[in-house]
């Protein structure tokens, strides 16, 4: 099967350059030194790829993604880097730490402390805030949470925080210069709670971290147009292979749309050649085809501007062997991960 | 179970408002003068409410809509007001309706009469450019598309088109200028096509149209803030609760984000009372709350900016008793339409 047979709109990965970014990535922060959040993608057939070239540990934002990958027998290492207060599925996290995986939930208050004590988690890491307006404590109140933990019977690994903001600052000496801030103030609370982990970044900032144990990076194994404004050495891997059902002399109509793309980034991209996007409906995409024109039945390849929420959108990644429409569809990756 | 202890984020129906919702509708087009539209919530147990209230016909966007319709016994008469293409679900479409649903597909194209026709359904729709720049043949195209379509052995009921550039108008005088024009082409197309039929409109016009024979209506039952900006008779009655996950003295982060939102409207608003949304990520809000501040743990509410991409990320819809955190949980409604 090609990926131009494939019924649309559908997800698409490019496996060479898909390899490729996990090669580089996998070069410049080799096993553990990468923790790949796993939120990105939300299958576990990619990340069993992530594994196979060496990190096997695994950041997730919701507990059904710490579950799905304990389940799928990934559960080596898995951060929680979000605050969980669900006394059910933090009992469930217990539980699945109790039949085998690590499990390690982020905490930042006397609240969440509590709460992962009560389900019988035993391990947790004070999630700091160092910029970025979400969630984290402050940074002086890192050492006393960890010292709640600890009284509460938690082993406190150590610390993580999030530079998001950082993400997309464009001037590379700026970033540099602000992303050291953030890990001078990370460190600073690592300092008060102790552990081994200092856990930090994401795709935007990977290679700015020396003084953090992980990056915590998830994009970069598909990327998305928003990020391919960087310059970093990853390439765009995820495409979505779309058919054109209508076609006027001034434009032409295909079936990926609202439901298909996460939107927070701005519009999708017509692949190369395939014209200008103009606007997203629903289920339709309406652009200016390019000087060759497209019949109705053609397929055309979109990217995306934002890969974690277009993804969420979607039931499985079919994997080629290239890019185009042309490629031979290898593989499919189902999205096992999503929702809550 | 109140609203306030449901597993979050979750989507909840303020049952009350939702069912004054369909009233209105209901009186100011019964029966089959609507023809619902399920795209915009993707649910056979919502769509069942609007069968109960009189409109036995349905619009749909997807064939996986369709065939859900048809399965559930809400097959009565639906219309794809979709191009279709793919002759693997249009032979699915024609299955169905040989099983006894009635389902009629638009064509504005050869190519489009073409694959219905092979695929063996029996009954399209022709549909029309009435200004939007998306779908729809050329008004002048209409009557010979219908003399394809019948020569083919396909039945034609008639015509629609779709006015979406015009449901965001604020000025109603104008609006009803524009819509009024955008109808003449319509009819005109109709005077050429024959059948039955005349489709047309959405939530934003639904009173304006007293020359066709249906209006494809979906966002009234529930609404967003986007149409909420119109002043139409229809309430707010669906909401997100999520829960307080980290509180800091300048903001808030709750557990809604760009996996529980379509964001192509803009952000979702805080609901009266809980403060100022400040930004999403994927899955976060981060907020300023209300002057009664927030602690982890605390249940907050946000209304989405567009339903349709919103609920496609969900799996279910919660109906409620009223529209706050202490409204009793009353049903259940699975969203099991999406995808395509």
């Amino acid at each position: 099967v090609k990926v131009a047979e494939l019924a649309t709109p559908a997800l698409v990965v490019d496996g060479p350059a898909f390899d490729r970014n996990l090669a580089r990535m996998a070069d410049a922060r080799p096993g553990p030194a990468l923790r790949p959040h796993v939120k990105a993608h939300k299958s576990t057939a990619l990340a069993a790829r992530q594994v196979a070239i060496g990190h096997r540990h695994f950041t997730c934002a919701t507990p059904r993604e710490a579950l799905g990958m304990a389940a799928a027998g990934l559960g080596e290492d898995l951060l929680v880097a979000n605050e969980v207060l669900d006394p059910a599925r933090l009992t469930a996290l217990a539980g699945a730490a109790r039949a085998g995986a690590r499990i390690t939930v982020a905490v930042d208050s006397d609240a969440t402390v509590d709460a992962a004590a009560a389900a019988g988690l035993t391990e947790v890491l004070v999630d700091v805030d160092i910029g970025l307006p979400r969630c984290g404590c402050a940074p002086d109140d890192a050492g006393r949470l960890a010292d709640r933990a600890r009284r509460a019977g938690l082993s406190v690994r150590g610390v993580m925080g999030y530079e998001g903001h950082l993400m997309m600052v464009l001037d590379r000496a700026d970033q540099r210069a602000r992303v050291a801030a953030a890990v001078d103030v990370l460190l600073a609370a690592h300092a008060d709670v102790g552990g081994e982990v200092i856990s930090s970044g994401g795709t935007g900032t990977y290679d700015l971290h020396d003084r953090v144990t992980e990056v915590q990076a998830g994009s970069y194994a598909l990327m998305d147009t928003h990020y391919g404004q960087l310059g970093l050495p990853f390439e765009p891997a995820l495409r979505t292979v779309a058919t054109v059902l209508s076609a006027r002399p001034r434009w032409a109509v295909c079936d990926a749309g609202l439901k298909t793309f996460g939107m927070d980034h701005g519009n999708p991209a017509m692949d190369d050649g395939f014209g200008a996007l103009r606007f997203c409906s629903d289920e339709h995409a309406t652009f200016v085809p390019g000087p060759q024109g497209v019949r109705p039945g053609d397929r055309v390849l979109l990217r995306p501007a934002h890969v974690d929420p277009t993804i969420a959108y979607h039931e499985q990644l079919w994997v080629a062997d290239g890019p185009g429409l042309d490629a031979e569809v290898l593989d499919r990756w189902p999205v096992d991960l999503r929702g809550w």
